[in-house]
Formats: structure tokens, C-alpha cells, sequence
């Protein structure tokens, strides 16, 4: 048989002519955050000066992020604070945003929302008029409160769950038994299993949590947050997009390049984040069809490897 | 072809001779509780004189229960509270003791136990001289402490969850962290998803904190509890038993029942509990072959349709 063997395909270092010729054919350029432009509170070198060079050359950039726990405006902060200087509130699409966008645009809830989540998430809600469950930690505290008598609010319509330092067993059984009510939505902002913090220790993500709930709920949860399409369709629907001139530049397989394959895009997988370069051969070569979603049609080191072509 | 299609095997509904025909045949009787002999606080009507009424016909009794809130001695009071006279301490096998047992004789653990769980397992821990880390909730609680700074006990080389009402956000990341070594052993109690609470209610089980924990590690934990078949060989290493001459009888296809049948056992489903004749049937008509051995070989009503063969 004459060609290449399809298992082979994808995983192509990015260098030089290639990185300009890769530019010049897309419009759009979605960028995953936490990995790939910066770690926790320092920028990934270069990533300021790659995102504003992208702008000048005329190209739309995006941030595509499924941390949940800031509301976009604390993210407008954080990219100044870390010296991205020229971010537009606009250009953030986070689980938390999406995820509120969804349970309004979407859903189009007739109700509240039960949140298993922190303040990012909260906010989100607020912007975008849906209304949440007031958590009462101090009346569920009380001695004499339990799973057994704590009050439930009828007018419950959607659980949400994302990630949340404050998560107790109390929140997962109240939410369980909205969920017992087969009209209740259940949603869940992003499906990362854990995410790494500094000094080499890891956190539960929402993944995690949403895991426990489907488990006690026997339940599936409509997952926001990338791998899946709906927050491509957020943006598209506030942008003109054509997947085929648009970019995915991320660091984790099995959500930013499942991702940028399951809307059609071509993607990058930068090296400054979770996943490695044997992970990504490993689903190269993988005999299952379904794995070969997560295969990055190029690799970067980090994204600084794009500024010598966009200082040119 | 002659003979019964294989997929009509199993759920014969006990009734009279044939009840008197397999207590003849058997000599020993596994008794889960939840839902079988009991239902929270209310024995079921009949079940402390068929338990009695088996022993003084020579019959040995056990009960196998996937609960881990309490420990043995603590059983040993609700069965005397709801009836249950004659019911000794070494007959009863929770998913505590059970746990507990295989850290000191299987695993020969040589270090400390981080444990998600309540008092049943902690006691039977420190029965067993298992050491135990202390949860130091208070110093949590400071400010200042968080999944970044919080301490990590340098000799737990195991992690045990089980149903935990305390639960939080910090003993799932604790625990988390504590898995990153791969050398640390990770157990569940049981796979207990849910458990139904009185006026309809329903609570997280085992599974579901287990489920949290599996994919924030992305390890998959060993299940002491039912269907596994470690409590049955806990039971068989203190008394001498021939599966062939045993009978399971619980009220949860996938946890009791599977576990009779992944023992040897010959199996009855009670409809006093969780699972439904409907969902046997379901069981019995499936294509899949592993679901076949969810499928009951006998069912009865209630563990009182025992009581008029014993009689006699």
C-alpha cells in the first residue's frame, strides 16, 4: 500500500517556515491559560509578547479556559498583572462565563441553580441573571441539621457543579437529592480530574467532584468546559469563526486538543503544561480510532517558539 | 434445540417446599442487613425468628453488610435493640472490620492509615492495631492553612475511604496527595453508590466519595465490601465453609447478589431493600453475559417467607 500509515500522522514539531506558514493561514488563534500562557502566577516567558504580536499582525485572539474560579473581570486583572497588557474582557471565555451563559441561553432556566462552586462561578450567574441557592453554612451547621431534615429549595431547576475548596458531604447529599428530581439539569463546569500546584503537590478539579455527584446521583453530567464543542459554539455565537482558519494552543490532551478536534480546528500542544510529548506519541500510535482525537497536529516547547516568526 | 434457554435461568420465587428443600441443602446462611433483616431503625417483621429459628435448627448465620459506620460491638446493640437476641459479635462482618482485617493480615501494612471515614472504621482500625493519622480538624481550619501548606504525614502508606458525613474538600486533596506514592495502597469500604434515608431521601455512599478520589488520582481503588470477594474469604479464614452448602441473602443485585455469585453461592434477593424483581428480570433477559451474574437464583418478598418452612 503506497502513503503514509495513519498512525503516524500528527505530532509535527513546529520550526521555522513552518511556524509563518501555519500563521499565515489562520485568522484565530484560542488559547488554553493555565499551561500554555502562564503557570499559576507567572507568565510563561514570551506568551505577553506572542498574544500582543498576534494582535498587531491583525489576527483574533481568544482565551479558552476551563478553570472556573475566577469571573472575567478578575481575569482582565490577573493577564495586566502578569503583563498582557491588551486583553479585552470579551476575549475570556471560562467555564464559569459559559457555563452561565448556557443554564441562560441555552437551558434557558425557569428557576434556580444549585452551585457546587466558588466565587467565579457565583459571579457568572449574578452577570448573567440566573438565579442561585443561597447557601446557608451557619443553619447547616446547627446542631440538630442533617442530611436527614436540612431544608431543600423547591424551586431548584439545575445543579451546577465546579470546583470548590468549600465542598463538604453536606453539599454533595443536597445536591443529590435535587437530582432526584429528573428534571433538575445537572451541569457541570469543566471535567478536569486534578490540577498541579506549585512545590509538586496536586488539588482535586471539578472533574472530581462532578465524579462523586454522577456516582450518588446515577446521573450523567452535561459537561461545559472543554473537550466538549459548547464553548466554541459561545464564541462562534458572539464572533464570526471559521474553524478552518482557527488555531488551539493548549497543554492537556484529553481537553484542549480533544477540544480543538472536536470543533474542527488544527492544534498545538505546548510543552509548559501537563501533558508531555510521550503521552501525545502514545495516542499516536494507539490502534483505538477513538484516541486519535487527542493526537496534536504540531508541537511546540512553549509558545514563545511563535515570536521569531511574528517579530520577522 | 431441547431445554430451556439459558436466559431464563434464575429468579424462581421461593415458595413453600421448595423453601423447606434449600434450607435442607444448605448449612450456612449470609445475611446482609440494610434492607434485608432491617431497614434503619425497624427490624423487618419476621426477621429476628427466622434468624433465630435457622440457628436453633443448627444452621450457621453470618452477616455480611457493607455499612462501615459502625463497628462490630455497636452491631452487636442494634441487633439486640431490634429483636435480634441471639446474635454474636463474631458473627457479624462489616465492611469496617473487614477493611481493617486485610491491612493487618493481607497487606501487612508497616506504616499509618489516612482515613476517609466515621467512627466504625476508625474503631475497627484501632482494634485491629492498625495505626491511624489524627485528623487534626482545628489546625485545618487556621488561617493561613490551605491544600498548598496543609501537613502530610511522611508514614501513611495507605489510604482507606469509606462513608464519611464529615467529608471535605481538604480530606479528598489530602488524600490525593498522599496517592501521588505509588507505593501508598488505596482501599474502599464498599462500592455503596447511594443509600436511601427515610422520607425519601437518599445519601452519598462509599462509591461516590470513592469515585471523587479515583479520578483525582487516577488510581483505582481496591474494594474490600461487597462484590468483592474479600469479605467472603474474612469469613472462611475463621470458620470452615463449603460454598456449595451456603446461601447469600440480600437486597442489592450488584453488590449482594454478584458477590454470592462471584463466591459460589446460591443466591436470594429480597424485595424488602434496594433492588426491584423488575430490575432482575432485567438482569436475567440482558444479552451481556456479566450481567447474568447479577441475576438471583431464588427471590423471595421478605426473609418472613422463610419462617413457616422453619416452623413446621
Amino acid at each position: 500500500m503506497a502513503g503514509t500509515v495513519s498512525s503516524s500522522r500528527g505530532c509535527v514539531t513546529l520550526r521555522g517556515a513552518q511556524i509563518r506558514d501555519l500563521l499565515d493561514a489562520k485568522h484565530n488563534v484560542l488559547f488554553d491559560c493555565d499551561g500554555v500562557i502562564w503557570n499559576g502566577e507567572t507568565a510563561v516567558t514570551g506568551a505577553p509578547e506572542v498574544v500582543s504580536l498576534l494582535k498587531q499582525r491583525g489576527k483574533r485572539v481568544f482565551f479558552v479556559t476551563n478553570n472556573c474560579t475566577r469571573p472575567r473581570e478578575n481575569y482582565v486583572q490577573k493577564f495586566c498583572r502578569l503583563g498582557f497588557t491588551d486583553v479585552a474582557e470579551e476575549e475570556i471565555f471560562s467555564s464559569a462565563y459559559c457555563s452561565a451563559a448556557y443554564l441562560r441561553d441555552v437551558a434557558r432556566l425557569q428557576g434556580k441553580v444549585y452551585v457546587i462552586g466558588c466565587g467565579g462561578v457565583m459571579k457568572e450567574l449574578q452577570d448573567a441573571g440566573v438565579p442561585v441557592v443561597e447557601e446557608d453554612s451557619a443553619a447547616d451547621r446547627e446542631p440538630g441539621t442533617s442530611i436527614y431534615n436540612c431544608p431543600l429549595d423547591p424551586d431548584v431547576k439545575a445543579v451546577l457543579v465546579g470546583y470548590d475548596e468549600n465542598f463538604t458531604f453536606m453539599k454533595l447529599a443536597k445536591a443529590c437529592c435535587y437530582l432526584r428530581n429528573s428534571e433538575c439539569l445537572f451541569l457541570a463546569t469543566d471535567p478536569d480530574p486534578w490540577h498541579p500546584l506549585r512545590g509538586g503537590r496536586i488539588t482535586p478539579g471539578s472533574g472530581s467532584l462532578t465524579a462523586a455527584l454522577e456516582t450518588a446521583s446515577s446521573r450523567k453530567a452535561t459537561v461545559i468546559g472543554k473537550p466538549s464543542r459548547f464553548m466554541y459554539e459561545c464564541i462562534a455565537s458572539q464572533f464570526d469563526l471559521d474553524p478552518a482558519r482557527s488555531l488551539m494552543i493548549g497543554d492537556r490532551l484529553e481537553t484542549d486538543i480533544l477540544f480543538g478536534s472536536n470543533c474542527g480546528l488544527s492544534t498545538v500542544l505546548t510543552l509548559t503544561g501537563v501533558s508531555t510529548l510521550e503521552e501525545a506519541h502514545r495516542y499516536r500510535d494507539s490502534e483505538a480510532p477513538e484516541q486519535k482525537d487527542c493526537v496534536p497536529d504540531y508541537v511546540v516547547e512553549s509558545v514563545a517558539d511563535f515570536l521569531q516568526a511574528l517579530e520577522e
